[in-house]
């Protein structure tokens, strides 16, 4: 199993290892010290000689951060972590704030007087960040001091870091060489007068080296830092002593992590730097070099979002193979004797059948399986203490995907259990408008996702409900499940640009009762005009890569216009005829039926 | 009848006016001089008076400019305007530029060499056109020399400037009094330091003092500007000898329009001013009479805005008073031989109904009454020189409007002549679709008329289908009915707020073919919860004010959704209910027929 179920919170360590900390602050001449959950590659998931914030706290969320001072340790969580992070931390110890309502920089004025000094280790925050940090603490008092990891120097038996085997994303797979893209993004520093370029966030890397690994748990990285020059040559920086079963050319140089600093120290300026993106330590080390810097973003971010079409092959095969996987697992769900299985249950079935594949190399994301209330907990994580078993009238968000060579998946379905009531079935069927809307559209190129994102809310919108999320997050090709710049959003101002791939992923979620999420994923691709449309607009759609039945008996048939009904028809009979030569018999019969036209 | 058919364009007298502007530069030391569609205040009509672009080149469209150099003379106009202005200004003085494509600054970097000096009115400009003017123009040789106005000099029988009565917008209609509504603007002053406001938009002049005039067409406005102080006392400067049937208070003082400028110079700064709305001339004034300038946009814009609940009253009343009127003239026109009819039959016709109501004061704007191929011409205006008979097979676009004392009305419904094919019939369900969804949503408070744009969009958009122009436009209460700052519009980042009026109007047209355009003026308000609805949820929807009857006959059934279809049979039933009580039993009894349920 990919998956875990324990909870691996234990508040009993964390006073003890705050003490300690408080020690060594002293003895650095600090007031504070602040641990984030980040990396220095700022991705989504850490390796564990990084969970340095769990460590310290017990608090296991994927974001926030502690700030130690002498008298009291705030750990700032979202939204999402307000009631986890009061069972996973000491509150004797800890004091959680609420983030991002409450700054940094806003509450360090609240709880400190005086001149006040707060250390932090530059590689784990952006240059963005300590500026914004920097800039709310003007006249307060509080200073930020770059120093060493005050929690490496206590953590006795901290991991190592990762140094597994760095494998290649063959061109079959990639569909441009590394040293095509290298290539393209040193045509993008001449265009611009840079002599080289930092580059620190992992997928990016990954991406442009044709390489993947396995240093961090749902996305296929090895971690490290590259300096591309303007020649298109690489030097990349990562654990010593790994196996290197890739080729991305003569002209990529493997060094080991320690040498980067003084890597950095020789390059001649202008440096591209992304200051959102690059440790604060990256600007340190070149402004004391002398090296001039330009800031402007990682160039691999718009490249990697615009999949290849062989990267987009690779992801409708992909998609295929975990469909079949699903249906096999649904086709199972339907004959279970439901109320026996617990949601624990039902993602070890669905990991199972997802392995059976040979194809599955990692879980994309811990599969979010939430019954009856815990469904209405948008990123709820199942452990032994919170399992629930299935009851009657139960509605399952079963939110799972795979890591696949081709690709990557996410696709979430409803699972019934006994008889719903007519008022779920309302909302599901509003939230299943929403995704067959955004999945018809056409719109005007350069519309950016924010543009998007009304469509897929108005039949909640029209019946005075919402939902507390984006529509849609990018997805990476083998990469990160989660992938900028692209997402359907209200905030989201990126252009949507062909070959974007995307979840597709309304909601509805009504606290202590239930939940709804429906999810596939989709590819932006030129339109063709169809007939009756206007043959001299400029216009992008959204090709569907997820094709698994949705649970028509959840539909109520008479709020479905021609149009949505036929659409519907229409994808459960491309189900059928996608899956059924990849199904067993079982999954086969089950498909027919649940494909059955409405 | 307030509107005419005359095309006024008179191409004969262009160049020989455009010679003696070219004299008057030359003893000004001038290598050209602009002329602006524009007056001093910034409105989409002008007076006679200020009609120079018309009366120098012929043009009369709405927007545009000329730029005036020794040896060639650039008319600039958008996209509406490119065959109009072909056939109204003589092509061999006056020269087409497509604006806003060729931007006036590069045009006059490409057609000058060395030094040249463009002599403008300052008063006819506002400080962000002439800054933005200016840095186009950096390093170019091109200087701009604020000047006397040359075509004022060369206009012997130009007319006088309006003097008309002003009357008084009792609070009975504006709701509030003048002397409360200075008195919140001059608390924005007092909240901002600022020791009095300089207004020039004549709307918010209207809005502010509760008077109405006639200046112009279909803005009742009185034409001036006004110099509002933070003790809410305002000195109001107009054309001198008017009957002023309005008392806006004691501390509302009327000075002739020539004293304006003197006025200036006395100011205590800071003085707030619209570098979007105030000519360049006030802050030259200013400027050089030391007094301390801050930029702000006209408060009275966002109060002016949000009608308040005796407005949109009135709004109500107004609009039913209109719907009444149009639906007597579509009761008719059914009854009517079609085909011996002509575009202009129509205008007469449907402004001899709202004449008839006894209240109508003027139309809103001019009536677009576009037949077959006409009605794909979206700013179209009938002359006697276009006028077309109407067809068997014609759909017939009818945007209109009135302006009453309660309220200001727009709307847009299609006509049609014999047997309509298919393909409109289909194009009409969708416009009617989006027009429905717009109507039936709710959305977060927050959202702008950005987000709601698409909403109105979608059923056109999944058929490759769109439209080129916005959404809605705000409305004015019995003011301009293209009012700011709100619309539904893919650029609008203005929130939307409770008491905004805008129309919802998707269109679709097919250039050569036909035209479809329908159209509510619709009330942002504070929406109820309906049944199932999120009772936590804080959101807004949209109360619809234009009650008149959609032509079912031209609706593909089959096309709607329930809830649409449901929304259109209430639609009509309330239609019948609220008019059938205003309306003759001819109209009665088409009102029975044209809101049976489909």
């Amino acid at each position: 199993m990919f998956q875990t179920f324990t909870s691996t919170a234990d508040p009993s360590r964390g006073p003890a290892r705050l003490d300690r900390l408080r020690r060594a602050m002293g003895m650095k001449g600090l007031d504070g010290f602040i641990v984030p959950r980040a990396d220095a590659h700022q991705g989504e998931y850490v390796a564990a000689c990084d969970a340095r914030l769990a460590w310290l706290t017990g608090f296991t969320g994927s974001a926030g951060f502690c700030i130690a001072l002498t008298d009291v340790a705030g750990i700032f969580v979202d939204g999402r972590y307000r009631v986890q992070v009061r069972e996973q931390a000491d509150m004797g110890a800890f004091t959680p704030v609420d983030w991002p309502e409450v700054q940094p920089g806003d509450w360090l004025k609240d709880v400190t007087s005086g001149p006040t000094r707060i250390g932090f280790d530059p590689w784990l925050h952006t240059r963005a960040e300590v500026e914004r940090l920097e800039k709310s603490l003007l006249g307060s008092g509080v200073t930020l001091i770059a120093t060493d990891n005050l929690v490496d120097q206590i953590w006795e038996d901290r991991p190592a870091p990762p140094n597994g085997k760095i494998i290649e994303q063959p061109v079959e797979f990639a569909g441009q060489s590394s040293a095509a893209k290298r290539g393209e993004l040193a045509d993008i520093l001449l265009s611009k007068g840079q002599k080289s370029c930092v580059m620190t966030l992992s997928d990016s890397i990954a991406w442009m080296l044709n390489i993947r690994g396995n240093d961090i748990p749902c996305i296929p990285v090895v971690q490290g830092f590259a300096l591309l020059s303007d020649d298109a040559s690489v030097q990349f920086f990562t654990a010593e002593g790994r196996v290197v079963e890739a080729d991305p050319g003569a002209d990529v140089v493997l060094h080991p992590a320690k040498a980067f600093a003084a890597a950095l120290k020789k390059l001649d300026g202008p440096v591209r730097v992304d200051k959102g993106a690059a440790p604060y330590a990256v600007s340190q080390i070149l402004t004391e070099a002398g090296v001039a810097i330009d800031w402007a973003e990682d160039p691999a971010i718009l490249p990697k979002a615009q999949k290849n079409p062989t990267e987009l092959k690779g992801a409708r095969e992909a998609h295929l193979r975990d469909a079949a996987a699903v249906t096999e697992f649904l086709a199972w769900f339907e004959a279970a004797e439901k109320t026996a299985l617990t949601e624990i249950d039902l993602v070890r079935e669905l990991e199972e059948k997802r392995r059976a594949t040979n194809a599955l190399l990692d879980i994309s994301f811990e599969t979010i399986a939430g019954a009856g209330p815990n469904g209405a907990i948008m990123h709820y994580r199942v452990t032994e203490d919170t399992n629930r078993p299935l009851e009657d009238g139960n509605l399952v968000v079963l939110d799972s995907g795979g890591q696949y060579r081709d690709g990557t998946t996410d696709i979430t379905r409803v699972l019934r259990v006994g008889d719903i009531a007519d008022e779920e079935k309302r909302c599901y069927t509003r939230v299943l408008q929403g995704m067959i809307a955004l999945s018809r559209t056409h719109f005007p190129r350069g519309r950016s996702g924010r543009d998007l994102d009304p469509i897929a809310r108005y039949p909640l919108w029209a019946a005075h409900q919402d939902f507390n999320h984006g529509v849609g997050h990018g997805v990476g090709a083998y990469l990160s499940v989660h992938e900028g710049p692209q997402r359907f959003s209200p905030i989201s101002e990126q252009e949507l640009l062909p070959g974007m791939i995307l979840s597709n992923e309304p909601g509805y979620y009504r606290n202590g009762a239930f939940g709804i999420r429906l999810e596939n994923l989709v590819a932006v691709q030129e339109s063709p005009v169809p007939a009756g449309g206007d043959s001299d607009r400029d216009m992008l759609c959204l090709e569907t890569l997820t094709y698994v039945p949705f649970d028509t008996s959840l539909v109520i048939t008479d709020m479905l216009s021609g149009e949505e009904r036929a659409w519907l028809n229409a994808y459960h009979a491309t189900c059928r005829e996608k899956l059924a030569p990849r199904v067993t018999d079982a999954a086969s019969n089950w498909l027919d039926r649940a494909c059955a036209p409405i």
